[in-house]
């Protein structure tokens, strides 16, 4: 079984759960939220931009600098977490931005990305765009370098979700917004002090093992046949390797949610396993992707002109 | 090809990685650990009982209750965070006994076994045993009940964890040790006053459409279909459902760890879905396996006797 159905752009959020409007409360679980609880629309129903990322601090610092970014009164130090009665996620908000951490793996967003997108629904948002911006291991480029998905594949660098539903499984598409991949792009010229490229994005259920890993508590294969999947996956086109993409990739685009996937690299695995960067280049690797997703919220507000200077932007792709 | 290591049972951490040792440092990523960084064997070296689960703040009330309960110094309210460099994980440390989070999903309890299983490997730990302690879906038992595995089993009932490694299929066993099911059994007659029980727990990579709810963002069943698919895993044997414990088995098998999962059910899901529970009643169902925990510590440590009397507990399984 195969689904494939395509953005709807710019409207409602979609549920695609026949059940869910005869529910008289839904219990937003790992979000510590509810419709009988809470006043979804007035909380968010101005929702129109939601950054999501695997760490709590740096979704808070991410809405904090978001914060300052579209010169909200405040310093933003100050912004109160919205899940607090769970530790389970973190979300901030300031102005239409929406910042939630998700932890690590495709489980794991899994469960924030249903109870999100019924969050959206419940509060009535049109026309929202959905990024995560995360971090990754980069095959054959630069430490540094910001790797926008164009389409999320699988450990065999398929563009395919297998999701199991009552023990079967089902595929599904892992397509992201293309229009969107490449104004993120145009972008990164304002940002022009790191490299930014368009590729494929390699998914994984393990960090060690899964993504040819040599230095794991497990890994029974040879240096040489790690290099040889790596590069495999290198000449399919595959820029980076994280642990969430094709998942959130095939739920947004079931939810007519416009989504990208913005990831700096910590790496290049290529090069060597152990994330070896001092903690300083680390956090400020991390900020590049926030760097980036700003620039593209400040344009789409109208907050600042397009800049005519040209940045170090390149085009990867297979 | 299939992997059936037994375990070593009392004997050192195994590591089964050739190139471990080769390697003049390692850095625990997740953990923000290192062998250059920090003395892992004066830190960790008689550390004896791991406990892992899925929630920072309630791994870090476990590791205050143990303290209390161990009956050392203080009031074990000024534990520090070990891993206070990152928010990926927490650790605590009181006495022999180490508290960890894993987060939620099958990826993130992954990462931190493999940093957690060289970290026991790099401070020679011996004789270690490790228990997740979590939180679970109910199958046809009472809400609040405790539910020790004997086996992990997938979607489909199989007692078996599938770890892809360079693209391929690898099988692992999911076996628990059953002397240390029996043993915690006979412990949780210490603390009588709610339902022990033993069974197979499943497994699944979603919370929602993966254990057939019918409240997702997603959901393509009927109710019908959603109770067919319950009772089939019911009938195999399956009490609970969570989203850990095959890995947790079956990586912990492999490197020679005696290992449990103790998970406390906070609804019966051939009732309902969501989780209705007020919060305070789920705070005290939360503390179940901890206090059973505790008393199996204790126990082991020669701490307290053990009593008489003759607790609820009940055997269910195939």
């Amino acid at each position: 079984m195969t689904e494939t159905t395509g953005y709807s752009g710019g409207g409602p959020v979609l549920i695609k759960n026949p059940h869910l409007d005869s529910m008289e409360e839904d219990i937003l679980y790992h979000l510590d939220l509810g419709t009988r609880t809470h006043n979804l629309p007035a909380m968010f129903g101005d929702i129109k931009f939601v950054c999501v990322g695997g760490s709590p601090n740096r979704m808070k610092a991410f809405a904090q600098f978001m914060h300052k970014e579209l010169g909200l009164e405040g310093s933003g130090e100050d912004l109160a977490d919205i899940c607090a009665g769970t530790d389970r996620y973190a979300m901030y908000r300031t102005g239409p931005v929406l910042s939630i951490s998700h932890g690590m793996g495709i489980p794991s967003i899994s469960i924030m990305l249903h109870e999100l997108i019924k969050l959206l629904h419940h509060a009535k948002c049109r026309d929202v765009t959905i990024i995560r911006i995360g971090t990754s291991g980069g095959l054959g480029i630069e430490a540094g370098s910001v790797v926008i998905t164009d389409t999320a594949v699988d450990a065999s660098f398929q563009p395919r979700f297998e999701q199991v539903v009552l023990g079967d499984v089902v595929v599904r598409s892992t397509d992201l917004d293309r229009d969107l991949a490449e104004e993120l792009l145009a972008c990164s010229k304002e940002v022009p002090e790191f490299p930014t490229l368009i590729g494929h994005t390699m998914c994984t259920y393990d960090f060690y093992e899964g993504q040819g890993r040599l230095d794991g508590a497990l890994c029974s294969f040879s240096s040489e046949k790690k290099l040889e999947y790596l590069k495999r996956a290198h000449e399919a086109g595959v820029r980076n390797i994280e642990m969430e993409s094709t998942a959130f990739a095939a739920m947004c685009r079931l939810c007519g949610l416009r989504a990208a996937v913005v990831c700096v690299t910590l790496l290049d695995r290529l090069e060597g396993d152990q994330i070896r960067a001092p903690r300083e280049v680390l956090r400020e690797y991390q900020q590049r992707p926030q760097r980036l997703i700003a620039a593209f919220i400040r344009r789409r507000l109208g907050l600042r002109p397009l800049p005519a200077t040209e940045g170090t932007t390149d085009r990867h792709g297979p």
